[in-house]
């Protein structure tokens, strides 16, 4: 595979070697259970704090604000289902949007079966919630704001502080939670800054690996438990936690570079690519997180496209990869034509990825265009 | 650490070299999302794939009736949940025993919160539910049946196939749930032999990772998903898989040994030395798994043992690593005094223990009794 182009970053990642380090670490030498009462148990649960206190330095926060999942769809249940469970007898509205993960969109459903009412925010053309529309939804009934920080197919930052102003202003009981999944270890992201009680994070989309989601609760803040048992993170969340992969997400953290500057450079030069190449259209706004740029190919379908680039070693995704194989909703809530909706690439960037990736993706996608038979 | 002891592999194991090669595959080569449609995406599904079939072996099931989830304790989650709320208009009733694994039993509890009669049976002195007590709480109305294959404290081996009977003769709607996560891998099992639905296994605890749990959901019988999202495994539970970490499973159970002999060898030694000392009790039935037994030492405290033994480098439990601290509820509720439940240790073994390990236990513990104070 070492000639390979892997665009698919925001699906999932590779795991760096720090991580790889950590996780073996634990496998074979601190291998206790946290919750055991010997020292071999609290040196596991040293690991735990180590890799709490990591995390809780990306988002300004304290380490006991910190809990551990097995997945970011976990954390974004253990949030939507605790928030609105938690503060039901105060009011009945639930406000999102219509571009969110799917483990948000799928809990706020169910809740909305249990007689919850829901308010879903349709993005702009450029996939982003528009401010006034927040303002406009959050009433004093309001009891849950969950938006997210950064889309997992356009890349368009959402305007969560917000949030907050629109909360306050209506004096609304609500909790505010922000799946930060795409956002978390690509961004500056400080927790009081964006004035959030609730906040979802996952490993493995930064070089960690998979199986660990963030769940960012504020102090004082108290939503019930998802998973019950052995009363482990604090009471939040149950089930033997993971310290080999918890503690591969600290190696990741420790790796992650200091600024997205060559990440920026790489997506500028595929935006230059693509912007005036003349059979792409670009989908993300110009201000998206750099990690991530969707563009269209009128006239062919994604599916299409993708198995080309396949075959000659470059992956990209159709959309996320959570709606596997369906044509992209957050596209179509944007209101793009369902030729450019069809059409549509996810490129995905990390910072193992090169300029010379993109002139392969770009050679790739024109020779396509020649090879394939367009589907108007 | 080389010269430490570890007996308390019922609470967790250190991972065995297969499970780490296989992990680490995963971590570096392998490492696209299942979910992708590309080639790198249906690779990792092929991984999961076969691992799903490495544990439909394990269980005489098919492999489509084997779902992932990030913990044993979710797993029993989501079958205690699943089953109660998808028969909840067939009747009211739940059939559990007072010694389960606090996931089952918080799980109950919530659950009886909502309006659930709850029937919890309690075990003989030997620490076994008996038969004729299935029998008489197993009535027409009852929805849910969830007993433990073995018990996580003292190695006793419940009567599960008995709620099938039950069930059948009170022609009851309930679906029958074993929560089988310290018999998985150390014992014959066939889920059509034992006659249930639904049944909870754990990597961690037969020398795979922490992070990953089995759920056995039988075909054409239908639960709820209960972590709700991008709908990974076939929709019964959301997010992203752990590919690493299930990969690492079947790494594990290809390690496994093919018979109990060597694990059998090293207890019975262990039951000759504490059964004749005078000085301890065996908690365990003659009948247990061999893979853990339960000791008193009557004048002791248990933690006090615990951190002496330690110091000596011998790492046993005072009781689940779940149940943190608190006294023995399992004991407690076979009716033993005081004196041995506050005096218990749960010694449990792998296959990496031997008869030498065990003296090292004893002389320790001889050697704690002309140290310690007794407590009497």
């Amino acid at each position: 595979m070492n000639n390979t182009v892997y665009l698919d970053n925001s699906a999932t990642t590779v795991v760096c070697d720090r991580a790889i380090e950590y996780i073996n670490h634990a496998l074979s030498v601190n291998y206790g259970n946290p919750s055991s009462l010997h020292v071999m148990g609290m040196q596991a649960e040293e690991e735990l704090r180590k890799s709490r206190a990591a995390v809780a330095a990306m988002l300004s926060c304290r380490e006991d604000e910190i809990f551990f999942t097995g997945s970011g769809t976990e954390a974004n249940n253990t949030a939507v289902f605790g928030a609105a469970r938690a503060r039901r007898k105060r009011g009945n509205r639930i406000v999102t949007t219509a571009v969110e993960h799917p483990s948000v969109l799928e809990a706020v459903k169910l809740l909305e079966d249990e007689g919850f009412e829901v308010i879903r925010l349709v993005p702009d053309v450029n996939g982003k919630i528009r401010e006034g529309d927040i303002f406009e939804a959050v009433n004093k009934d309001t009891v849950l704001v969950s938006i997210m920080l950064v889309n997992n197919e356009t890349g368009a930052l959402q305007p969560i502080k917000t949030a907050r102003a629109a909360v306050t202003r209506a004096a609304a009981p609500a909790l505010i939670h922000c799946d930060a999944v795409q956002g978390f270890g690509k961004m500056k992201i400080s927790v009081a800054d964006l004035g959030i009680d609730l906040l979802t994070a996952s490993a493995h989309k930064i070089h960690g690996p998979k199986g660990v989601g963030i769940l960012y609760k504020k102090k004082n803040v108290h939503i019930p438990a998802y998973i019950v048992g052995g009363g482990q993170e604090s009471g939040l969340r149950s089930g033997t936690e993971s310290v080999p992969l918890i503690s591969g997400l600290r190696g990741a953290i420790e790796e992650l570079p200091k600024t997205d500057e060559k990440v920026r450079a790489v997506r500028d030069y595929a935006a230059e690519l693509f912007g005036g190449c003349g059979f792409a259209k670009i989908n993300s706004p110009t201000d998206a997180l750099p990690y991530i740029i969707n563009i269209s190919v009128p006239g062919y379908r994604s599916e299409t496209l993708l198995h080309y680039l396949e075959s000659k070693g470059i992956f990209v995704s159709s959309g996320s990869a959570c709606a596997k194989g369906a044509g992209s909703y957050v596209l179509r809530a944007a209101g793009l034509s369902s030729d450019r909706v069809d059409s549509a690439l996810r490129i995905s960037f990390s910072r193992f990825n090169s300029k010379e990736d993109v002139d392969r993706l770009f050679s790739a996608l024109k020779a396509a265009k020649d090879t394939l038979r367009s589907s108007k």
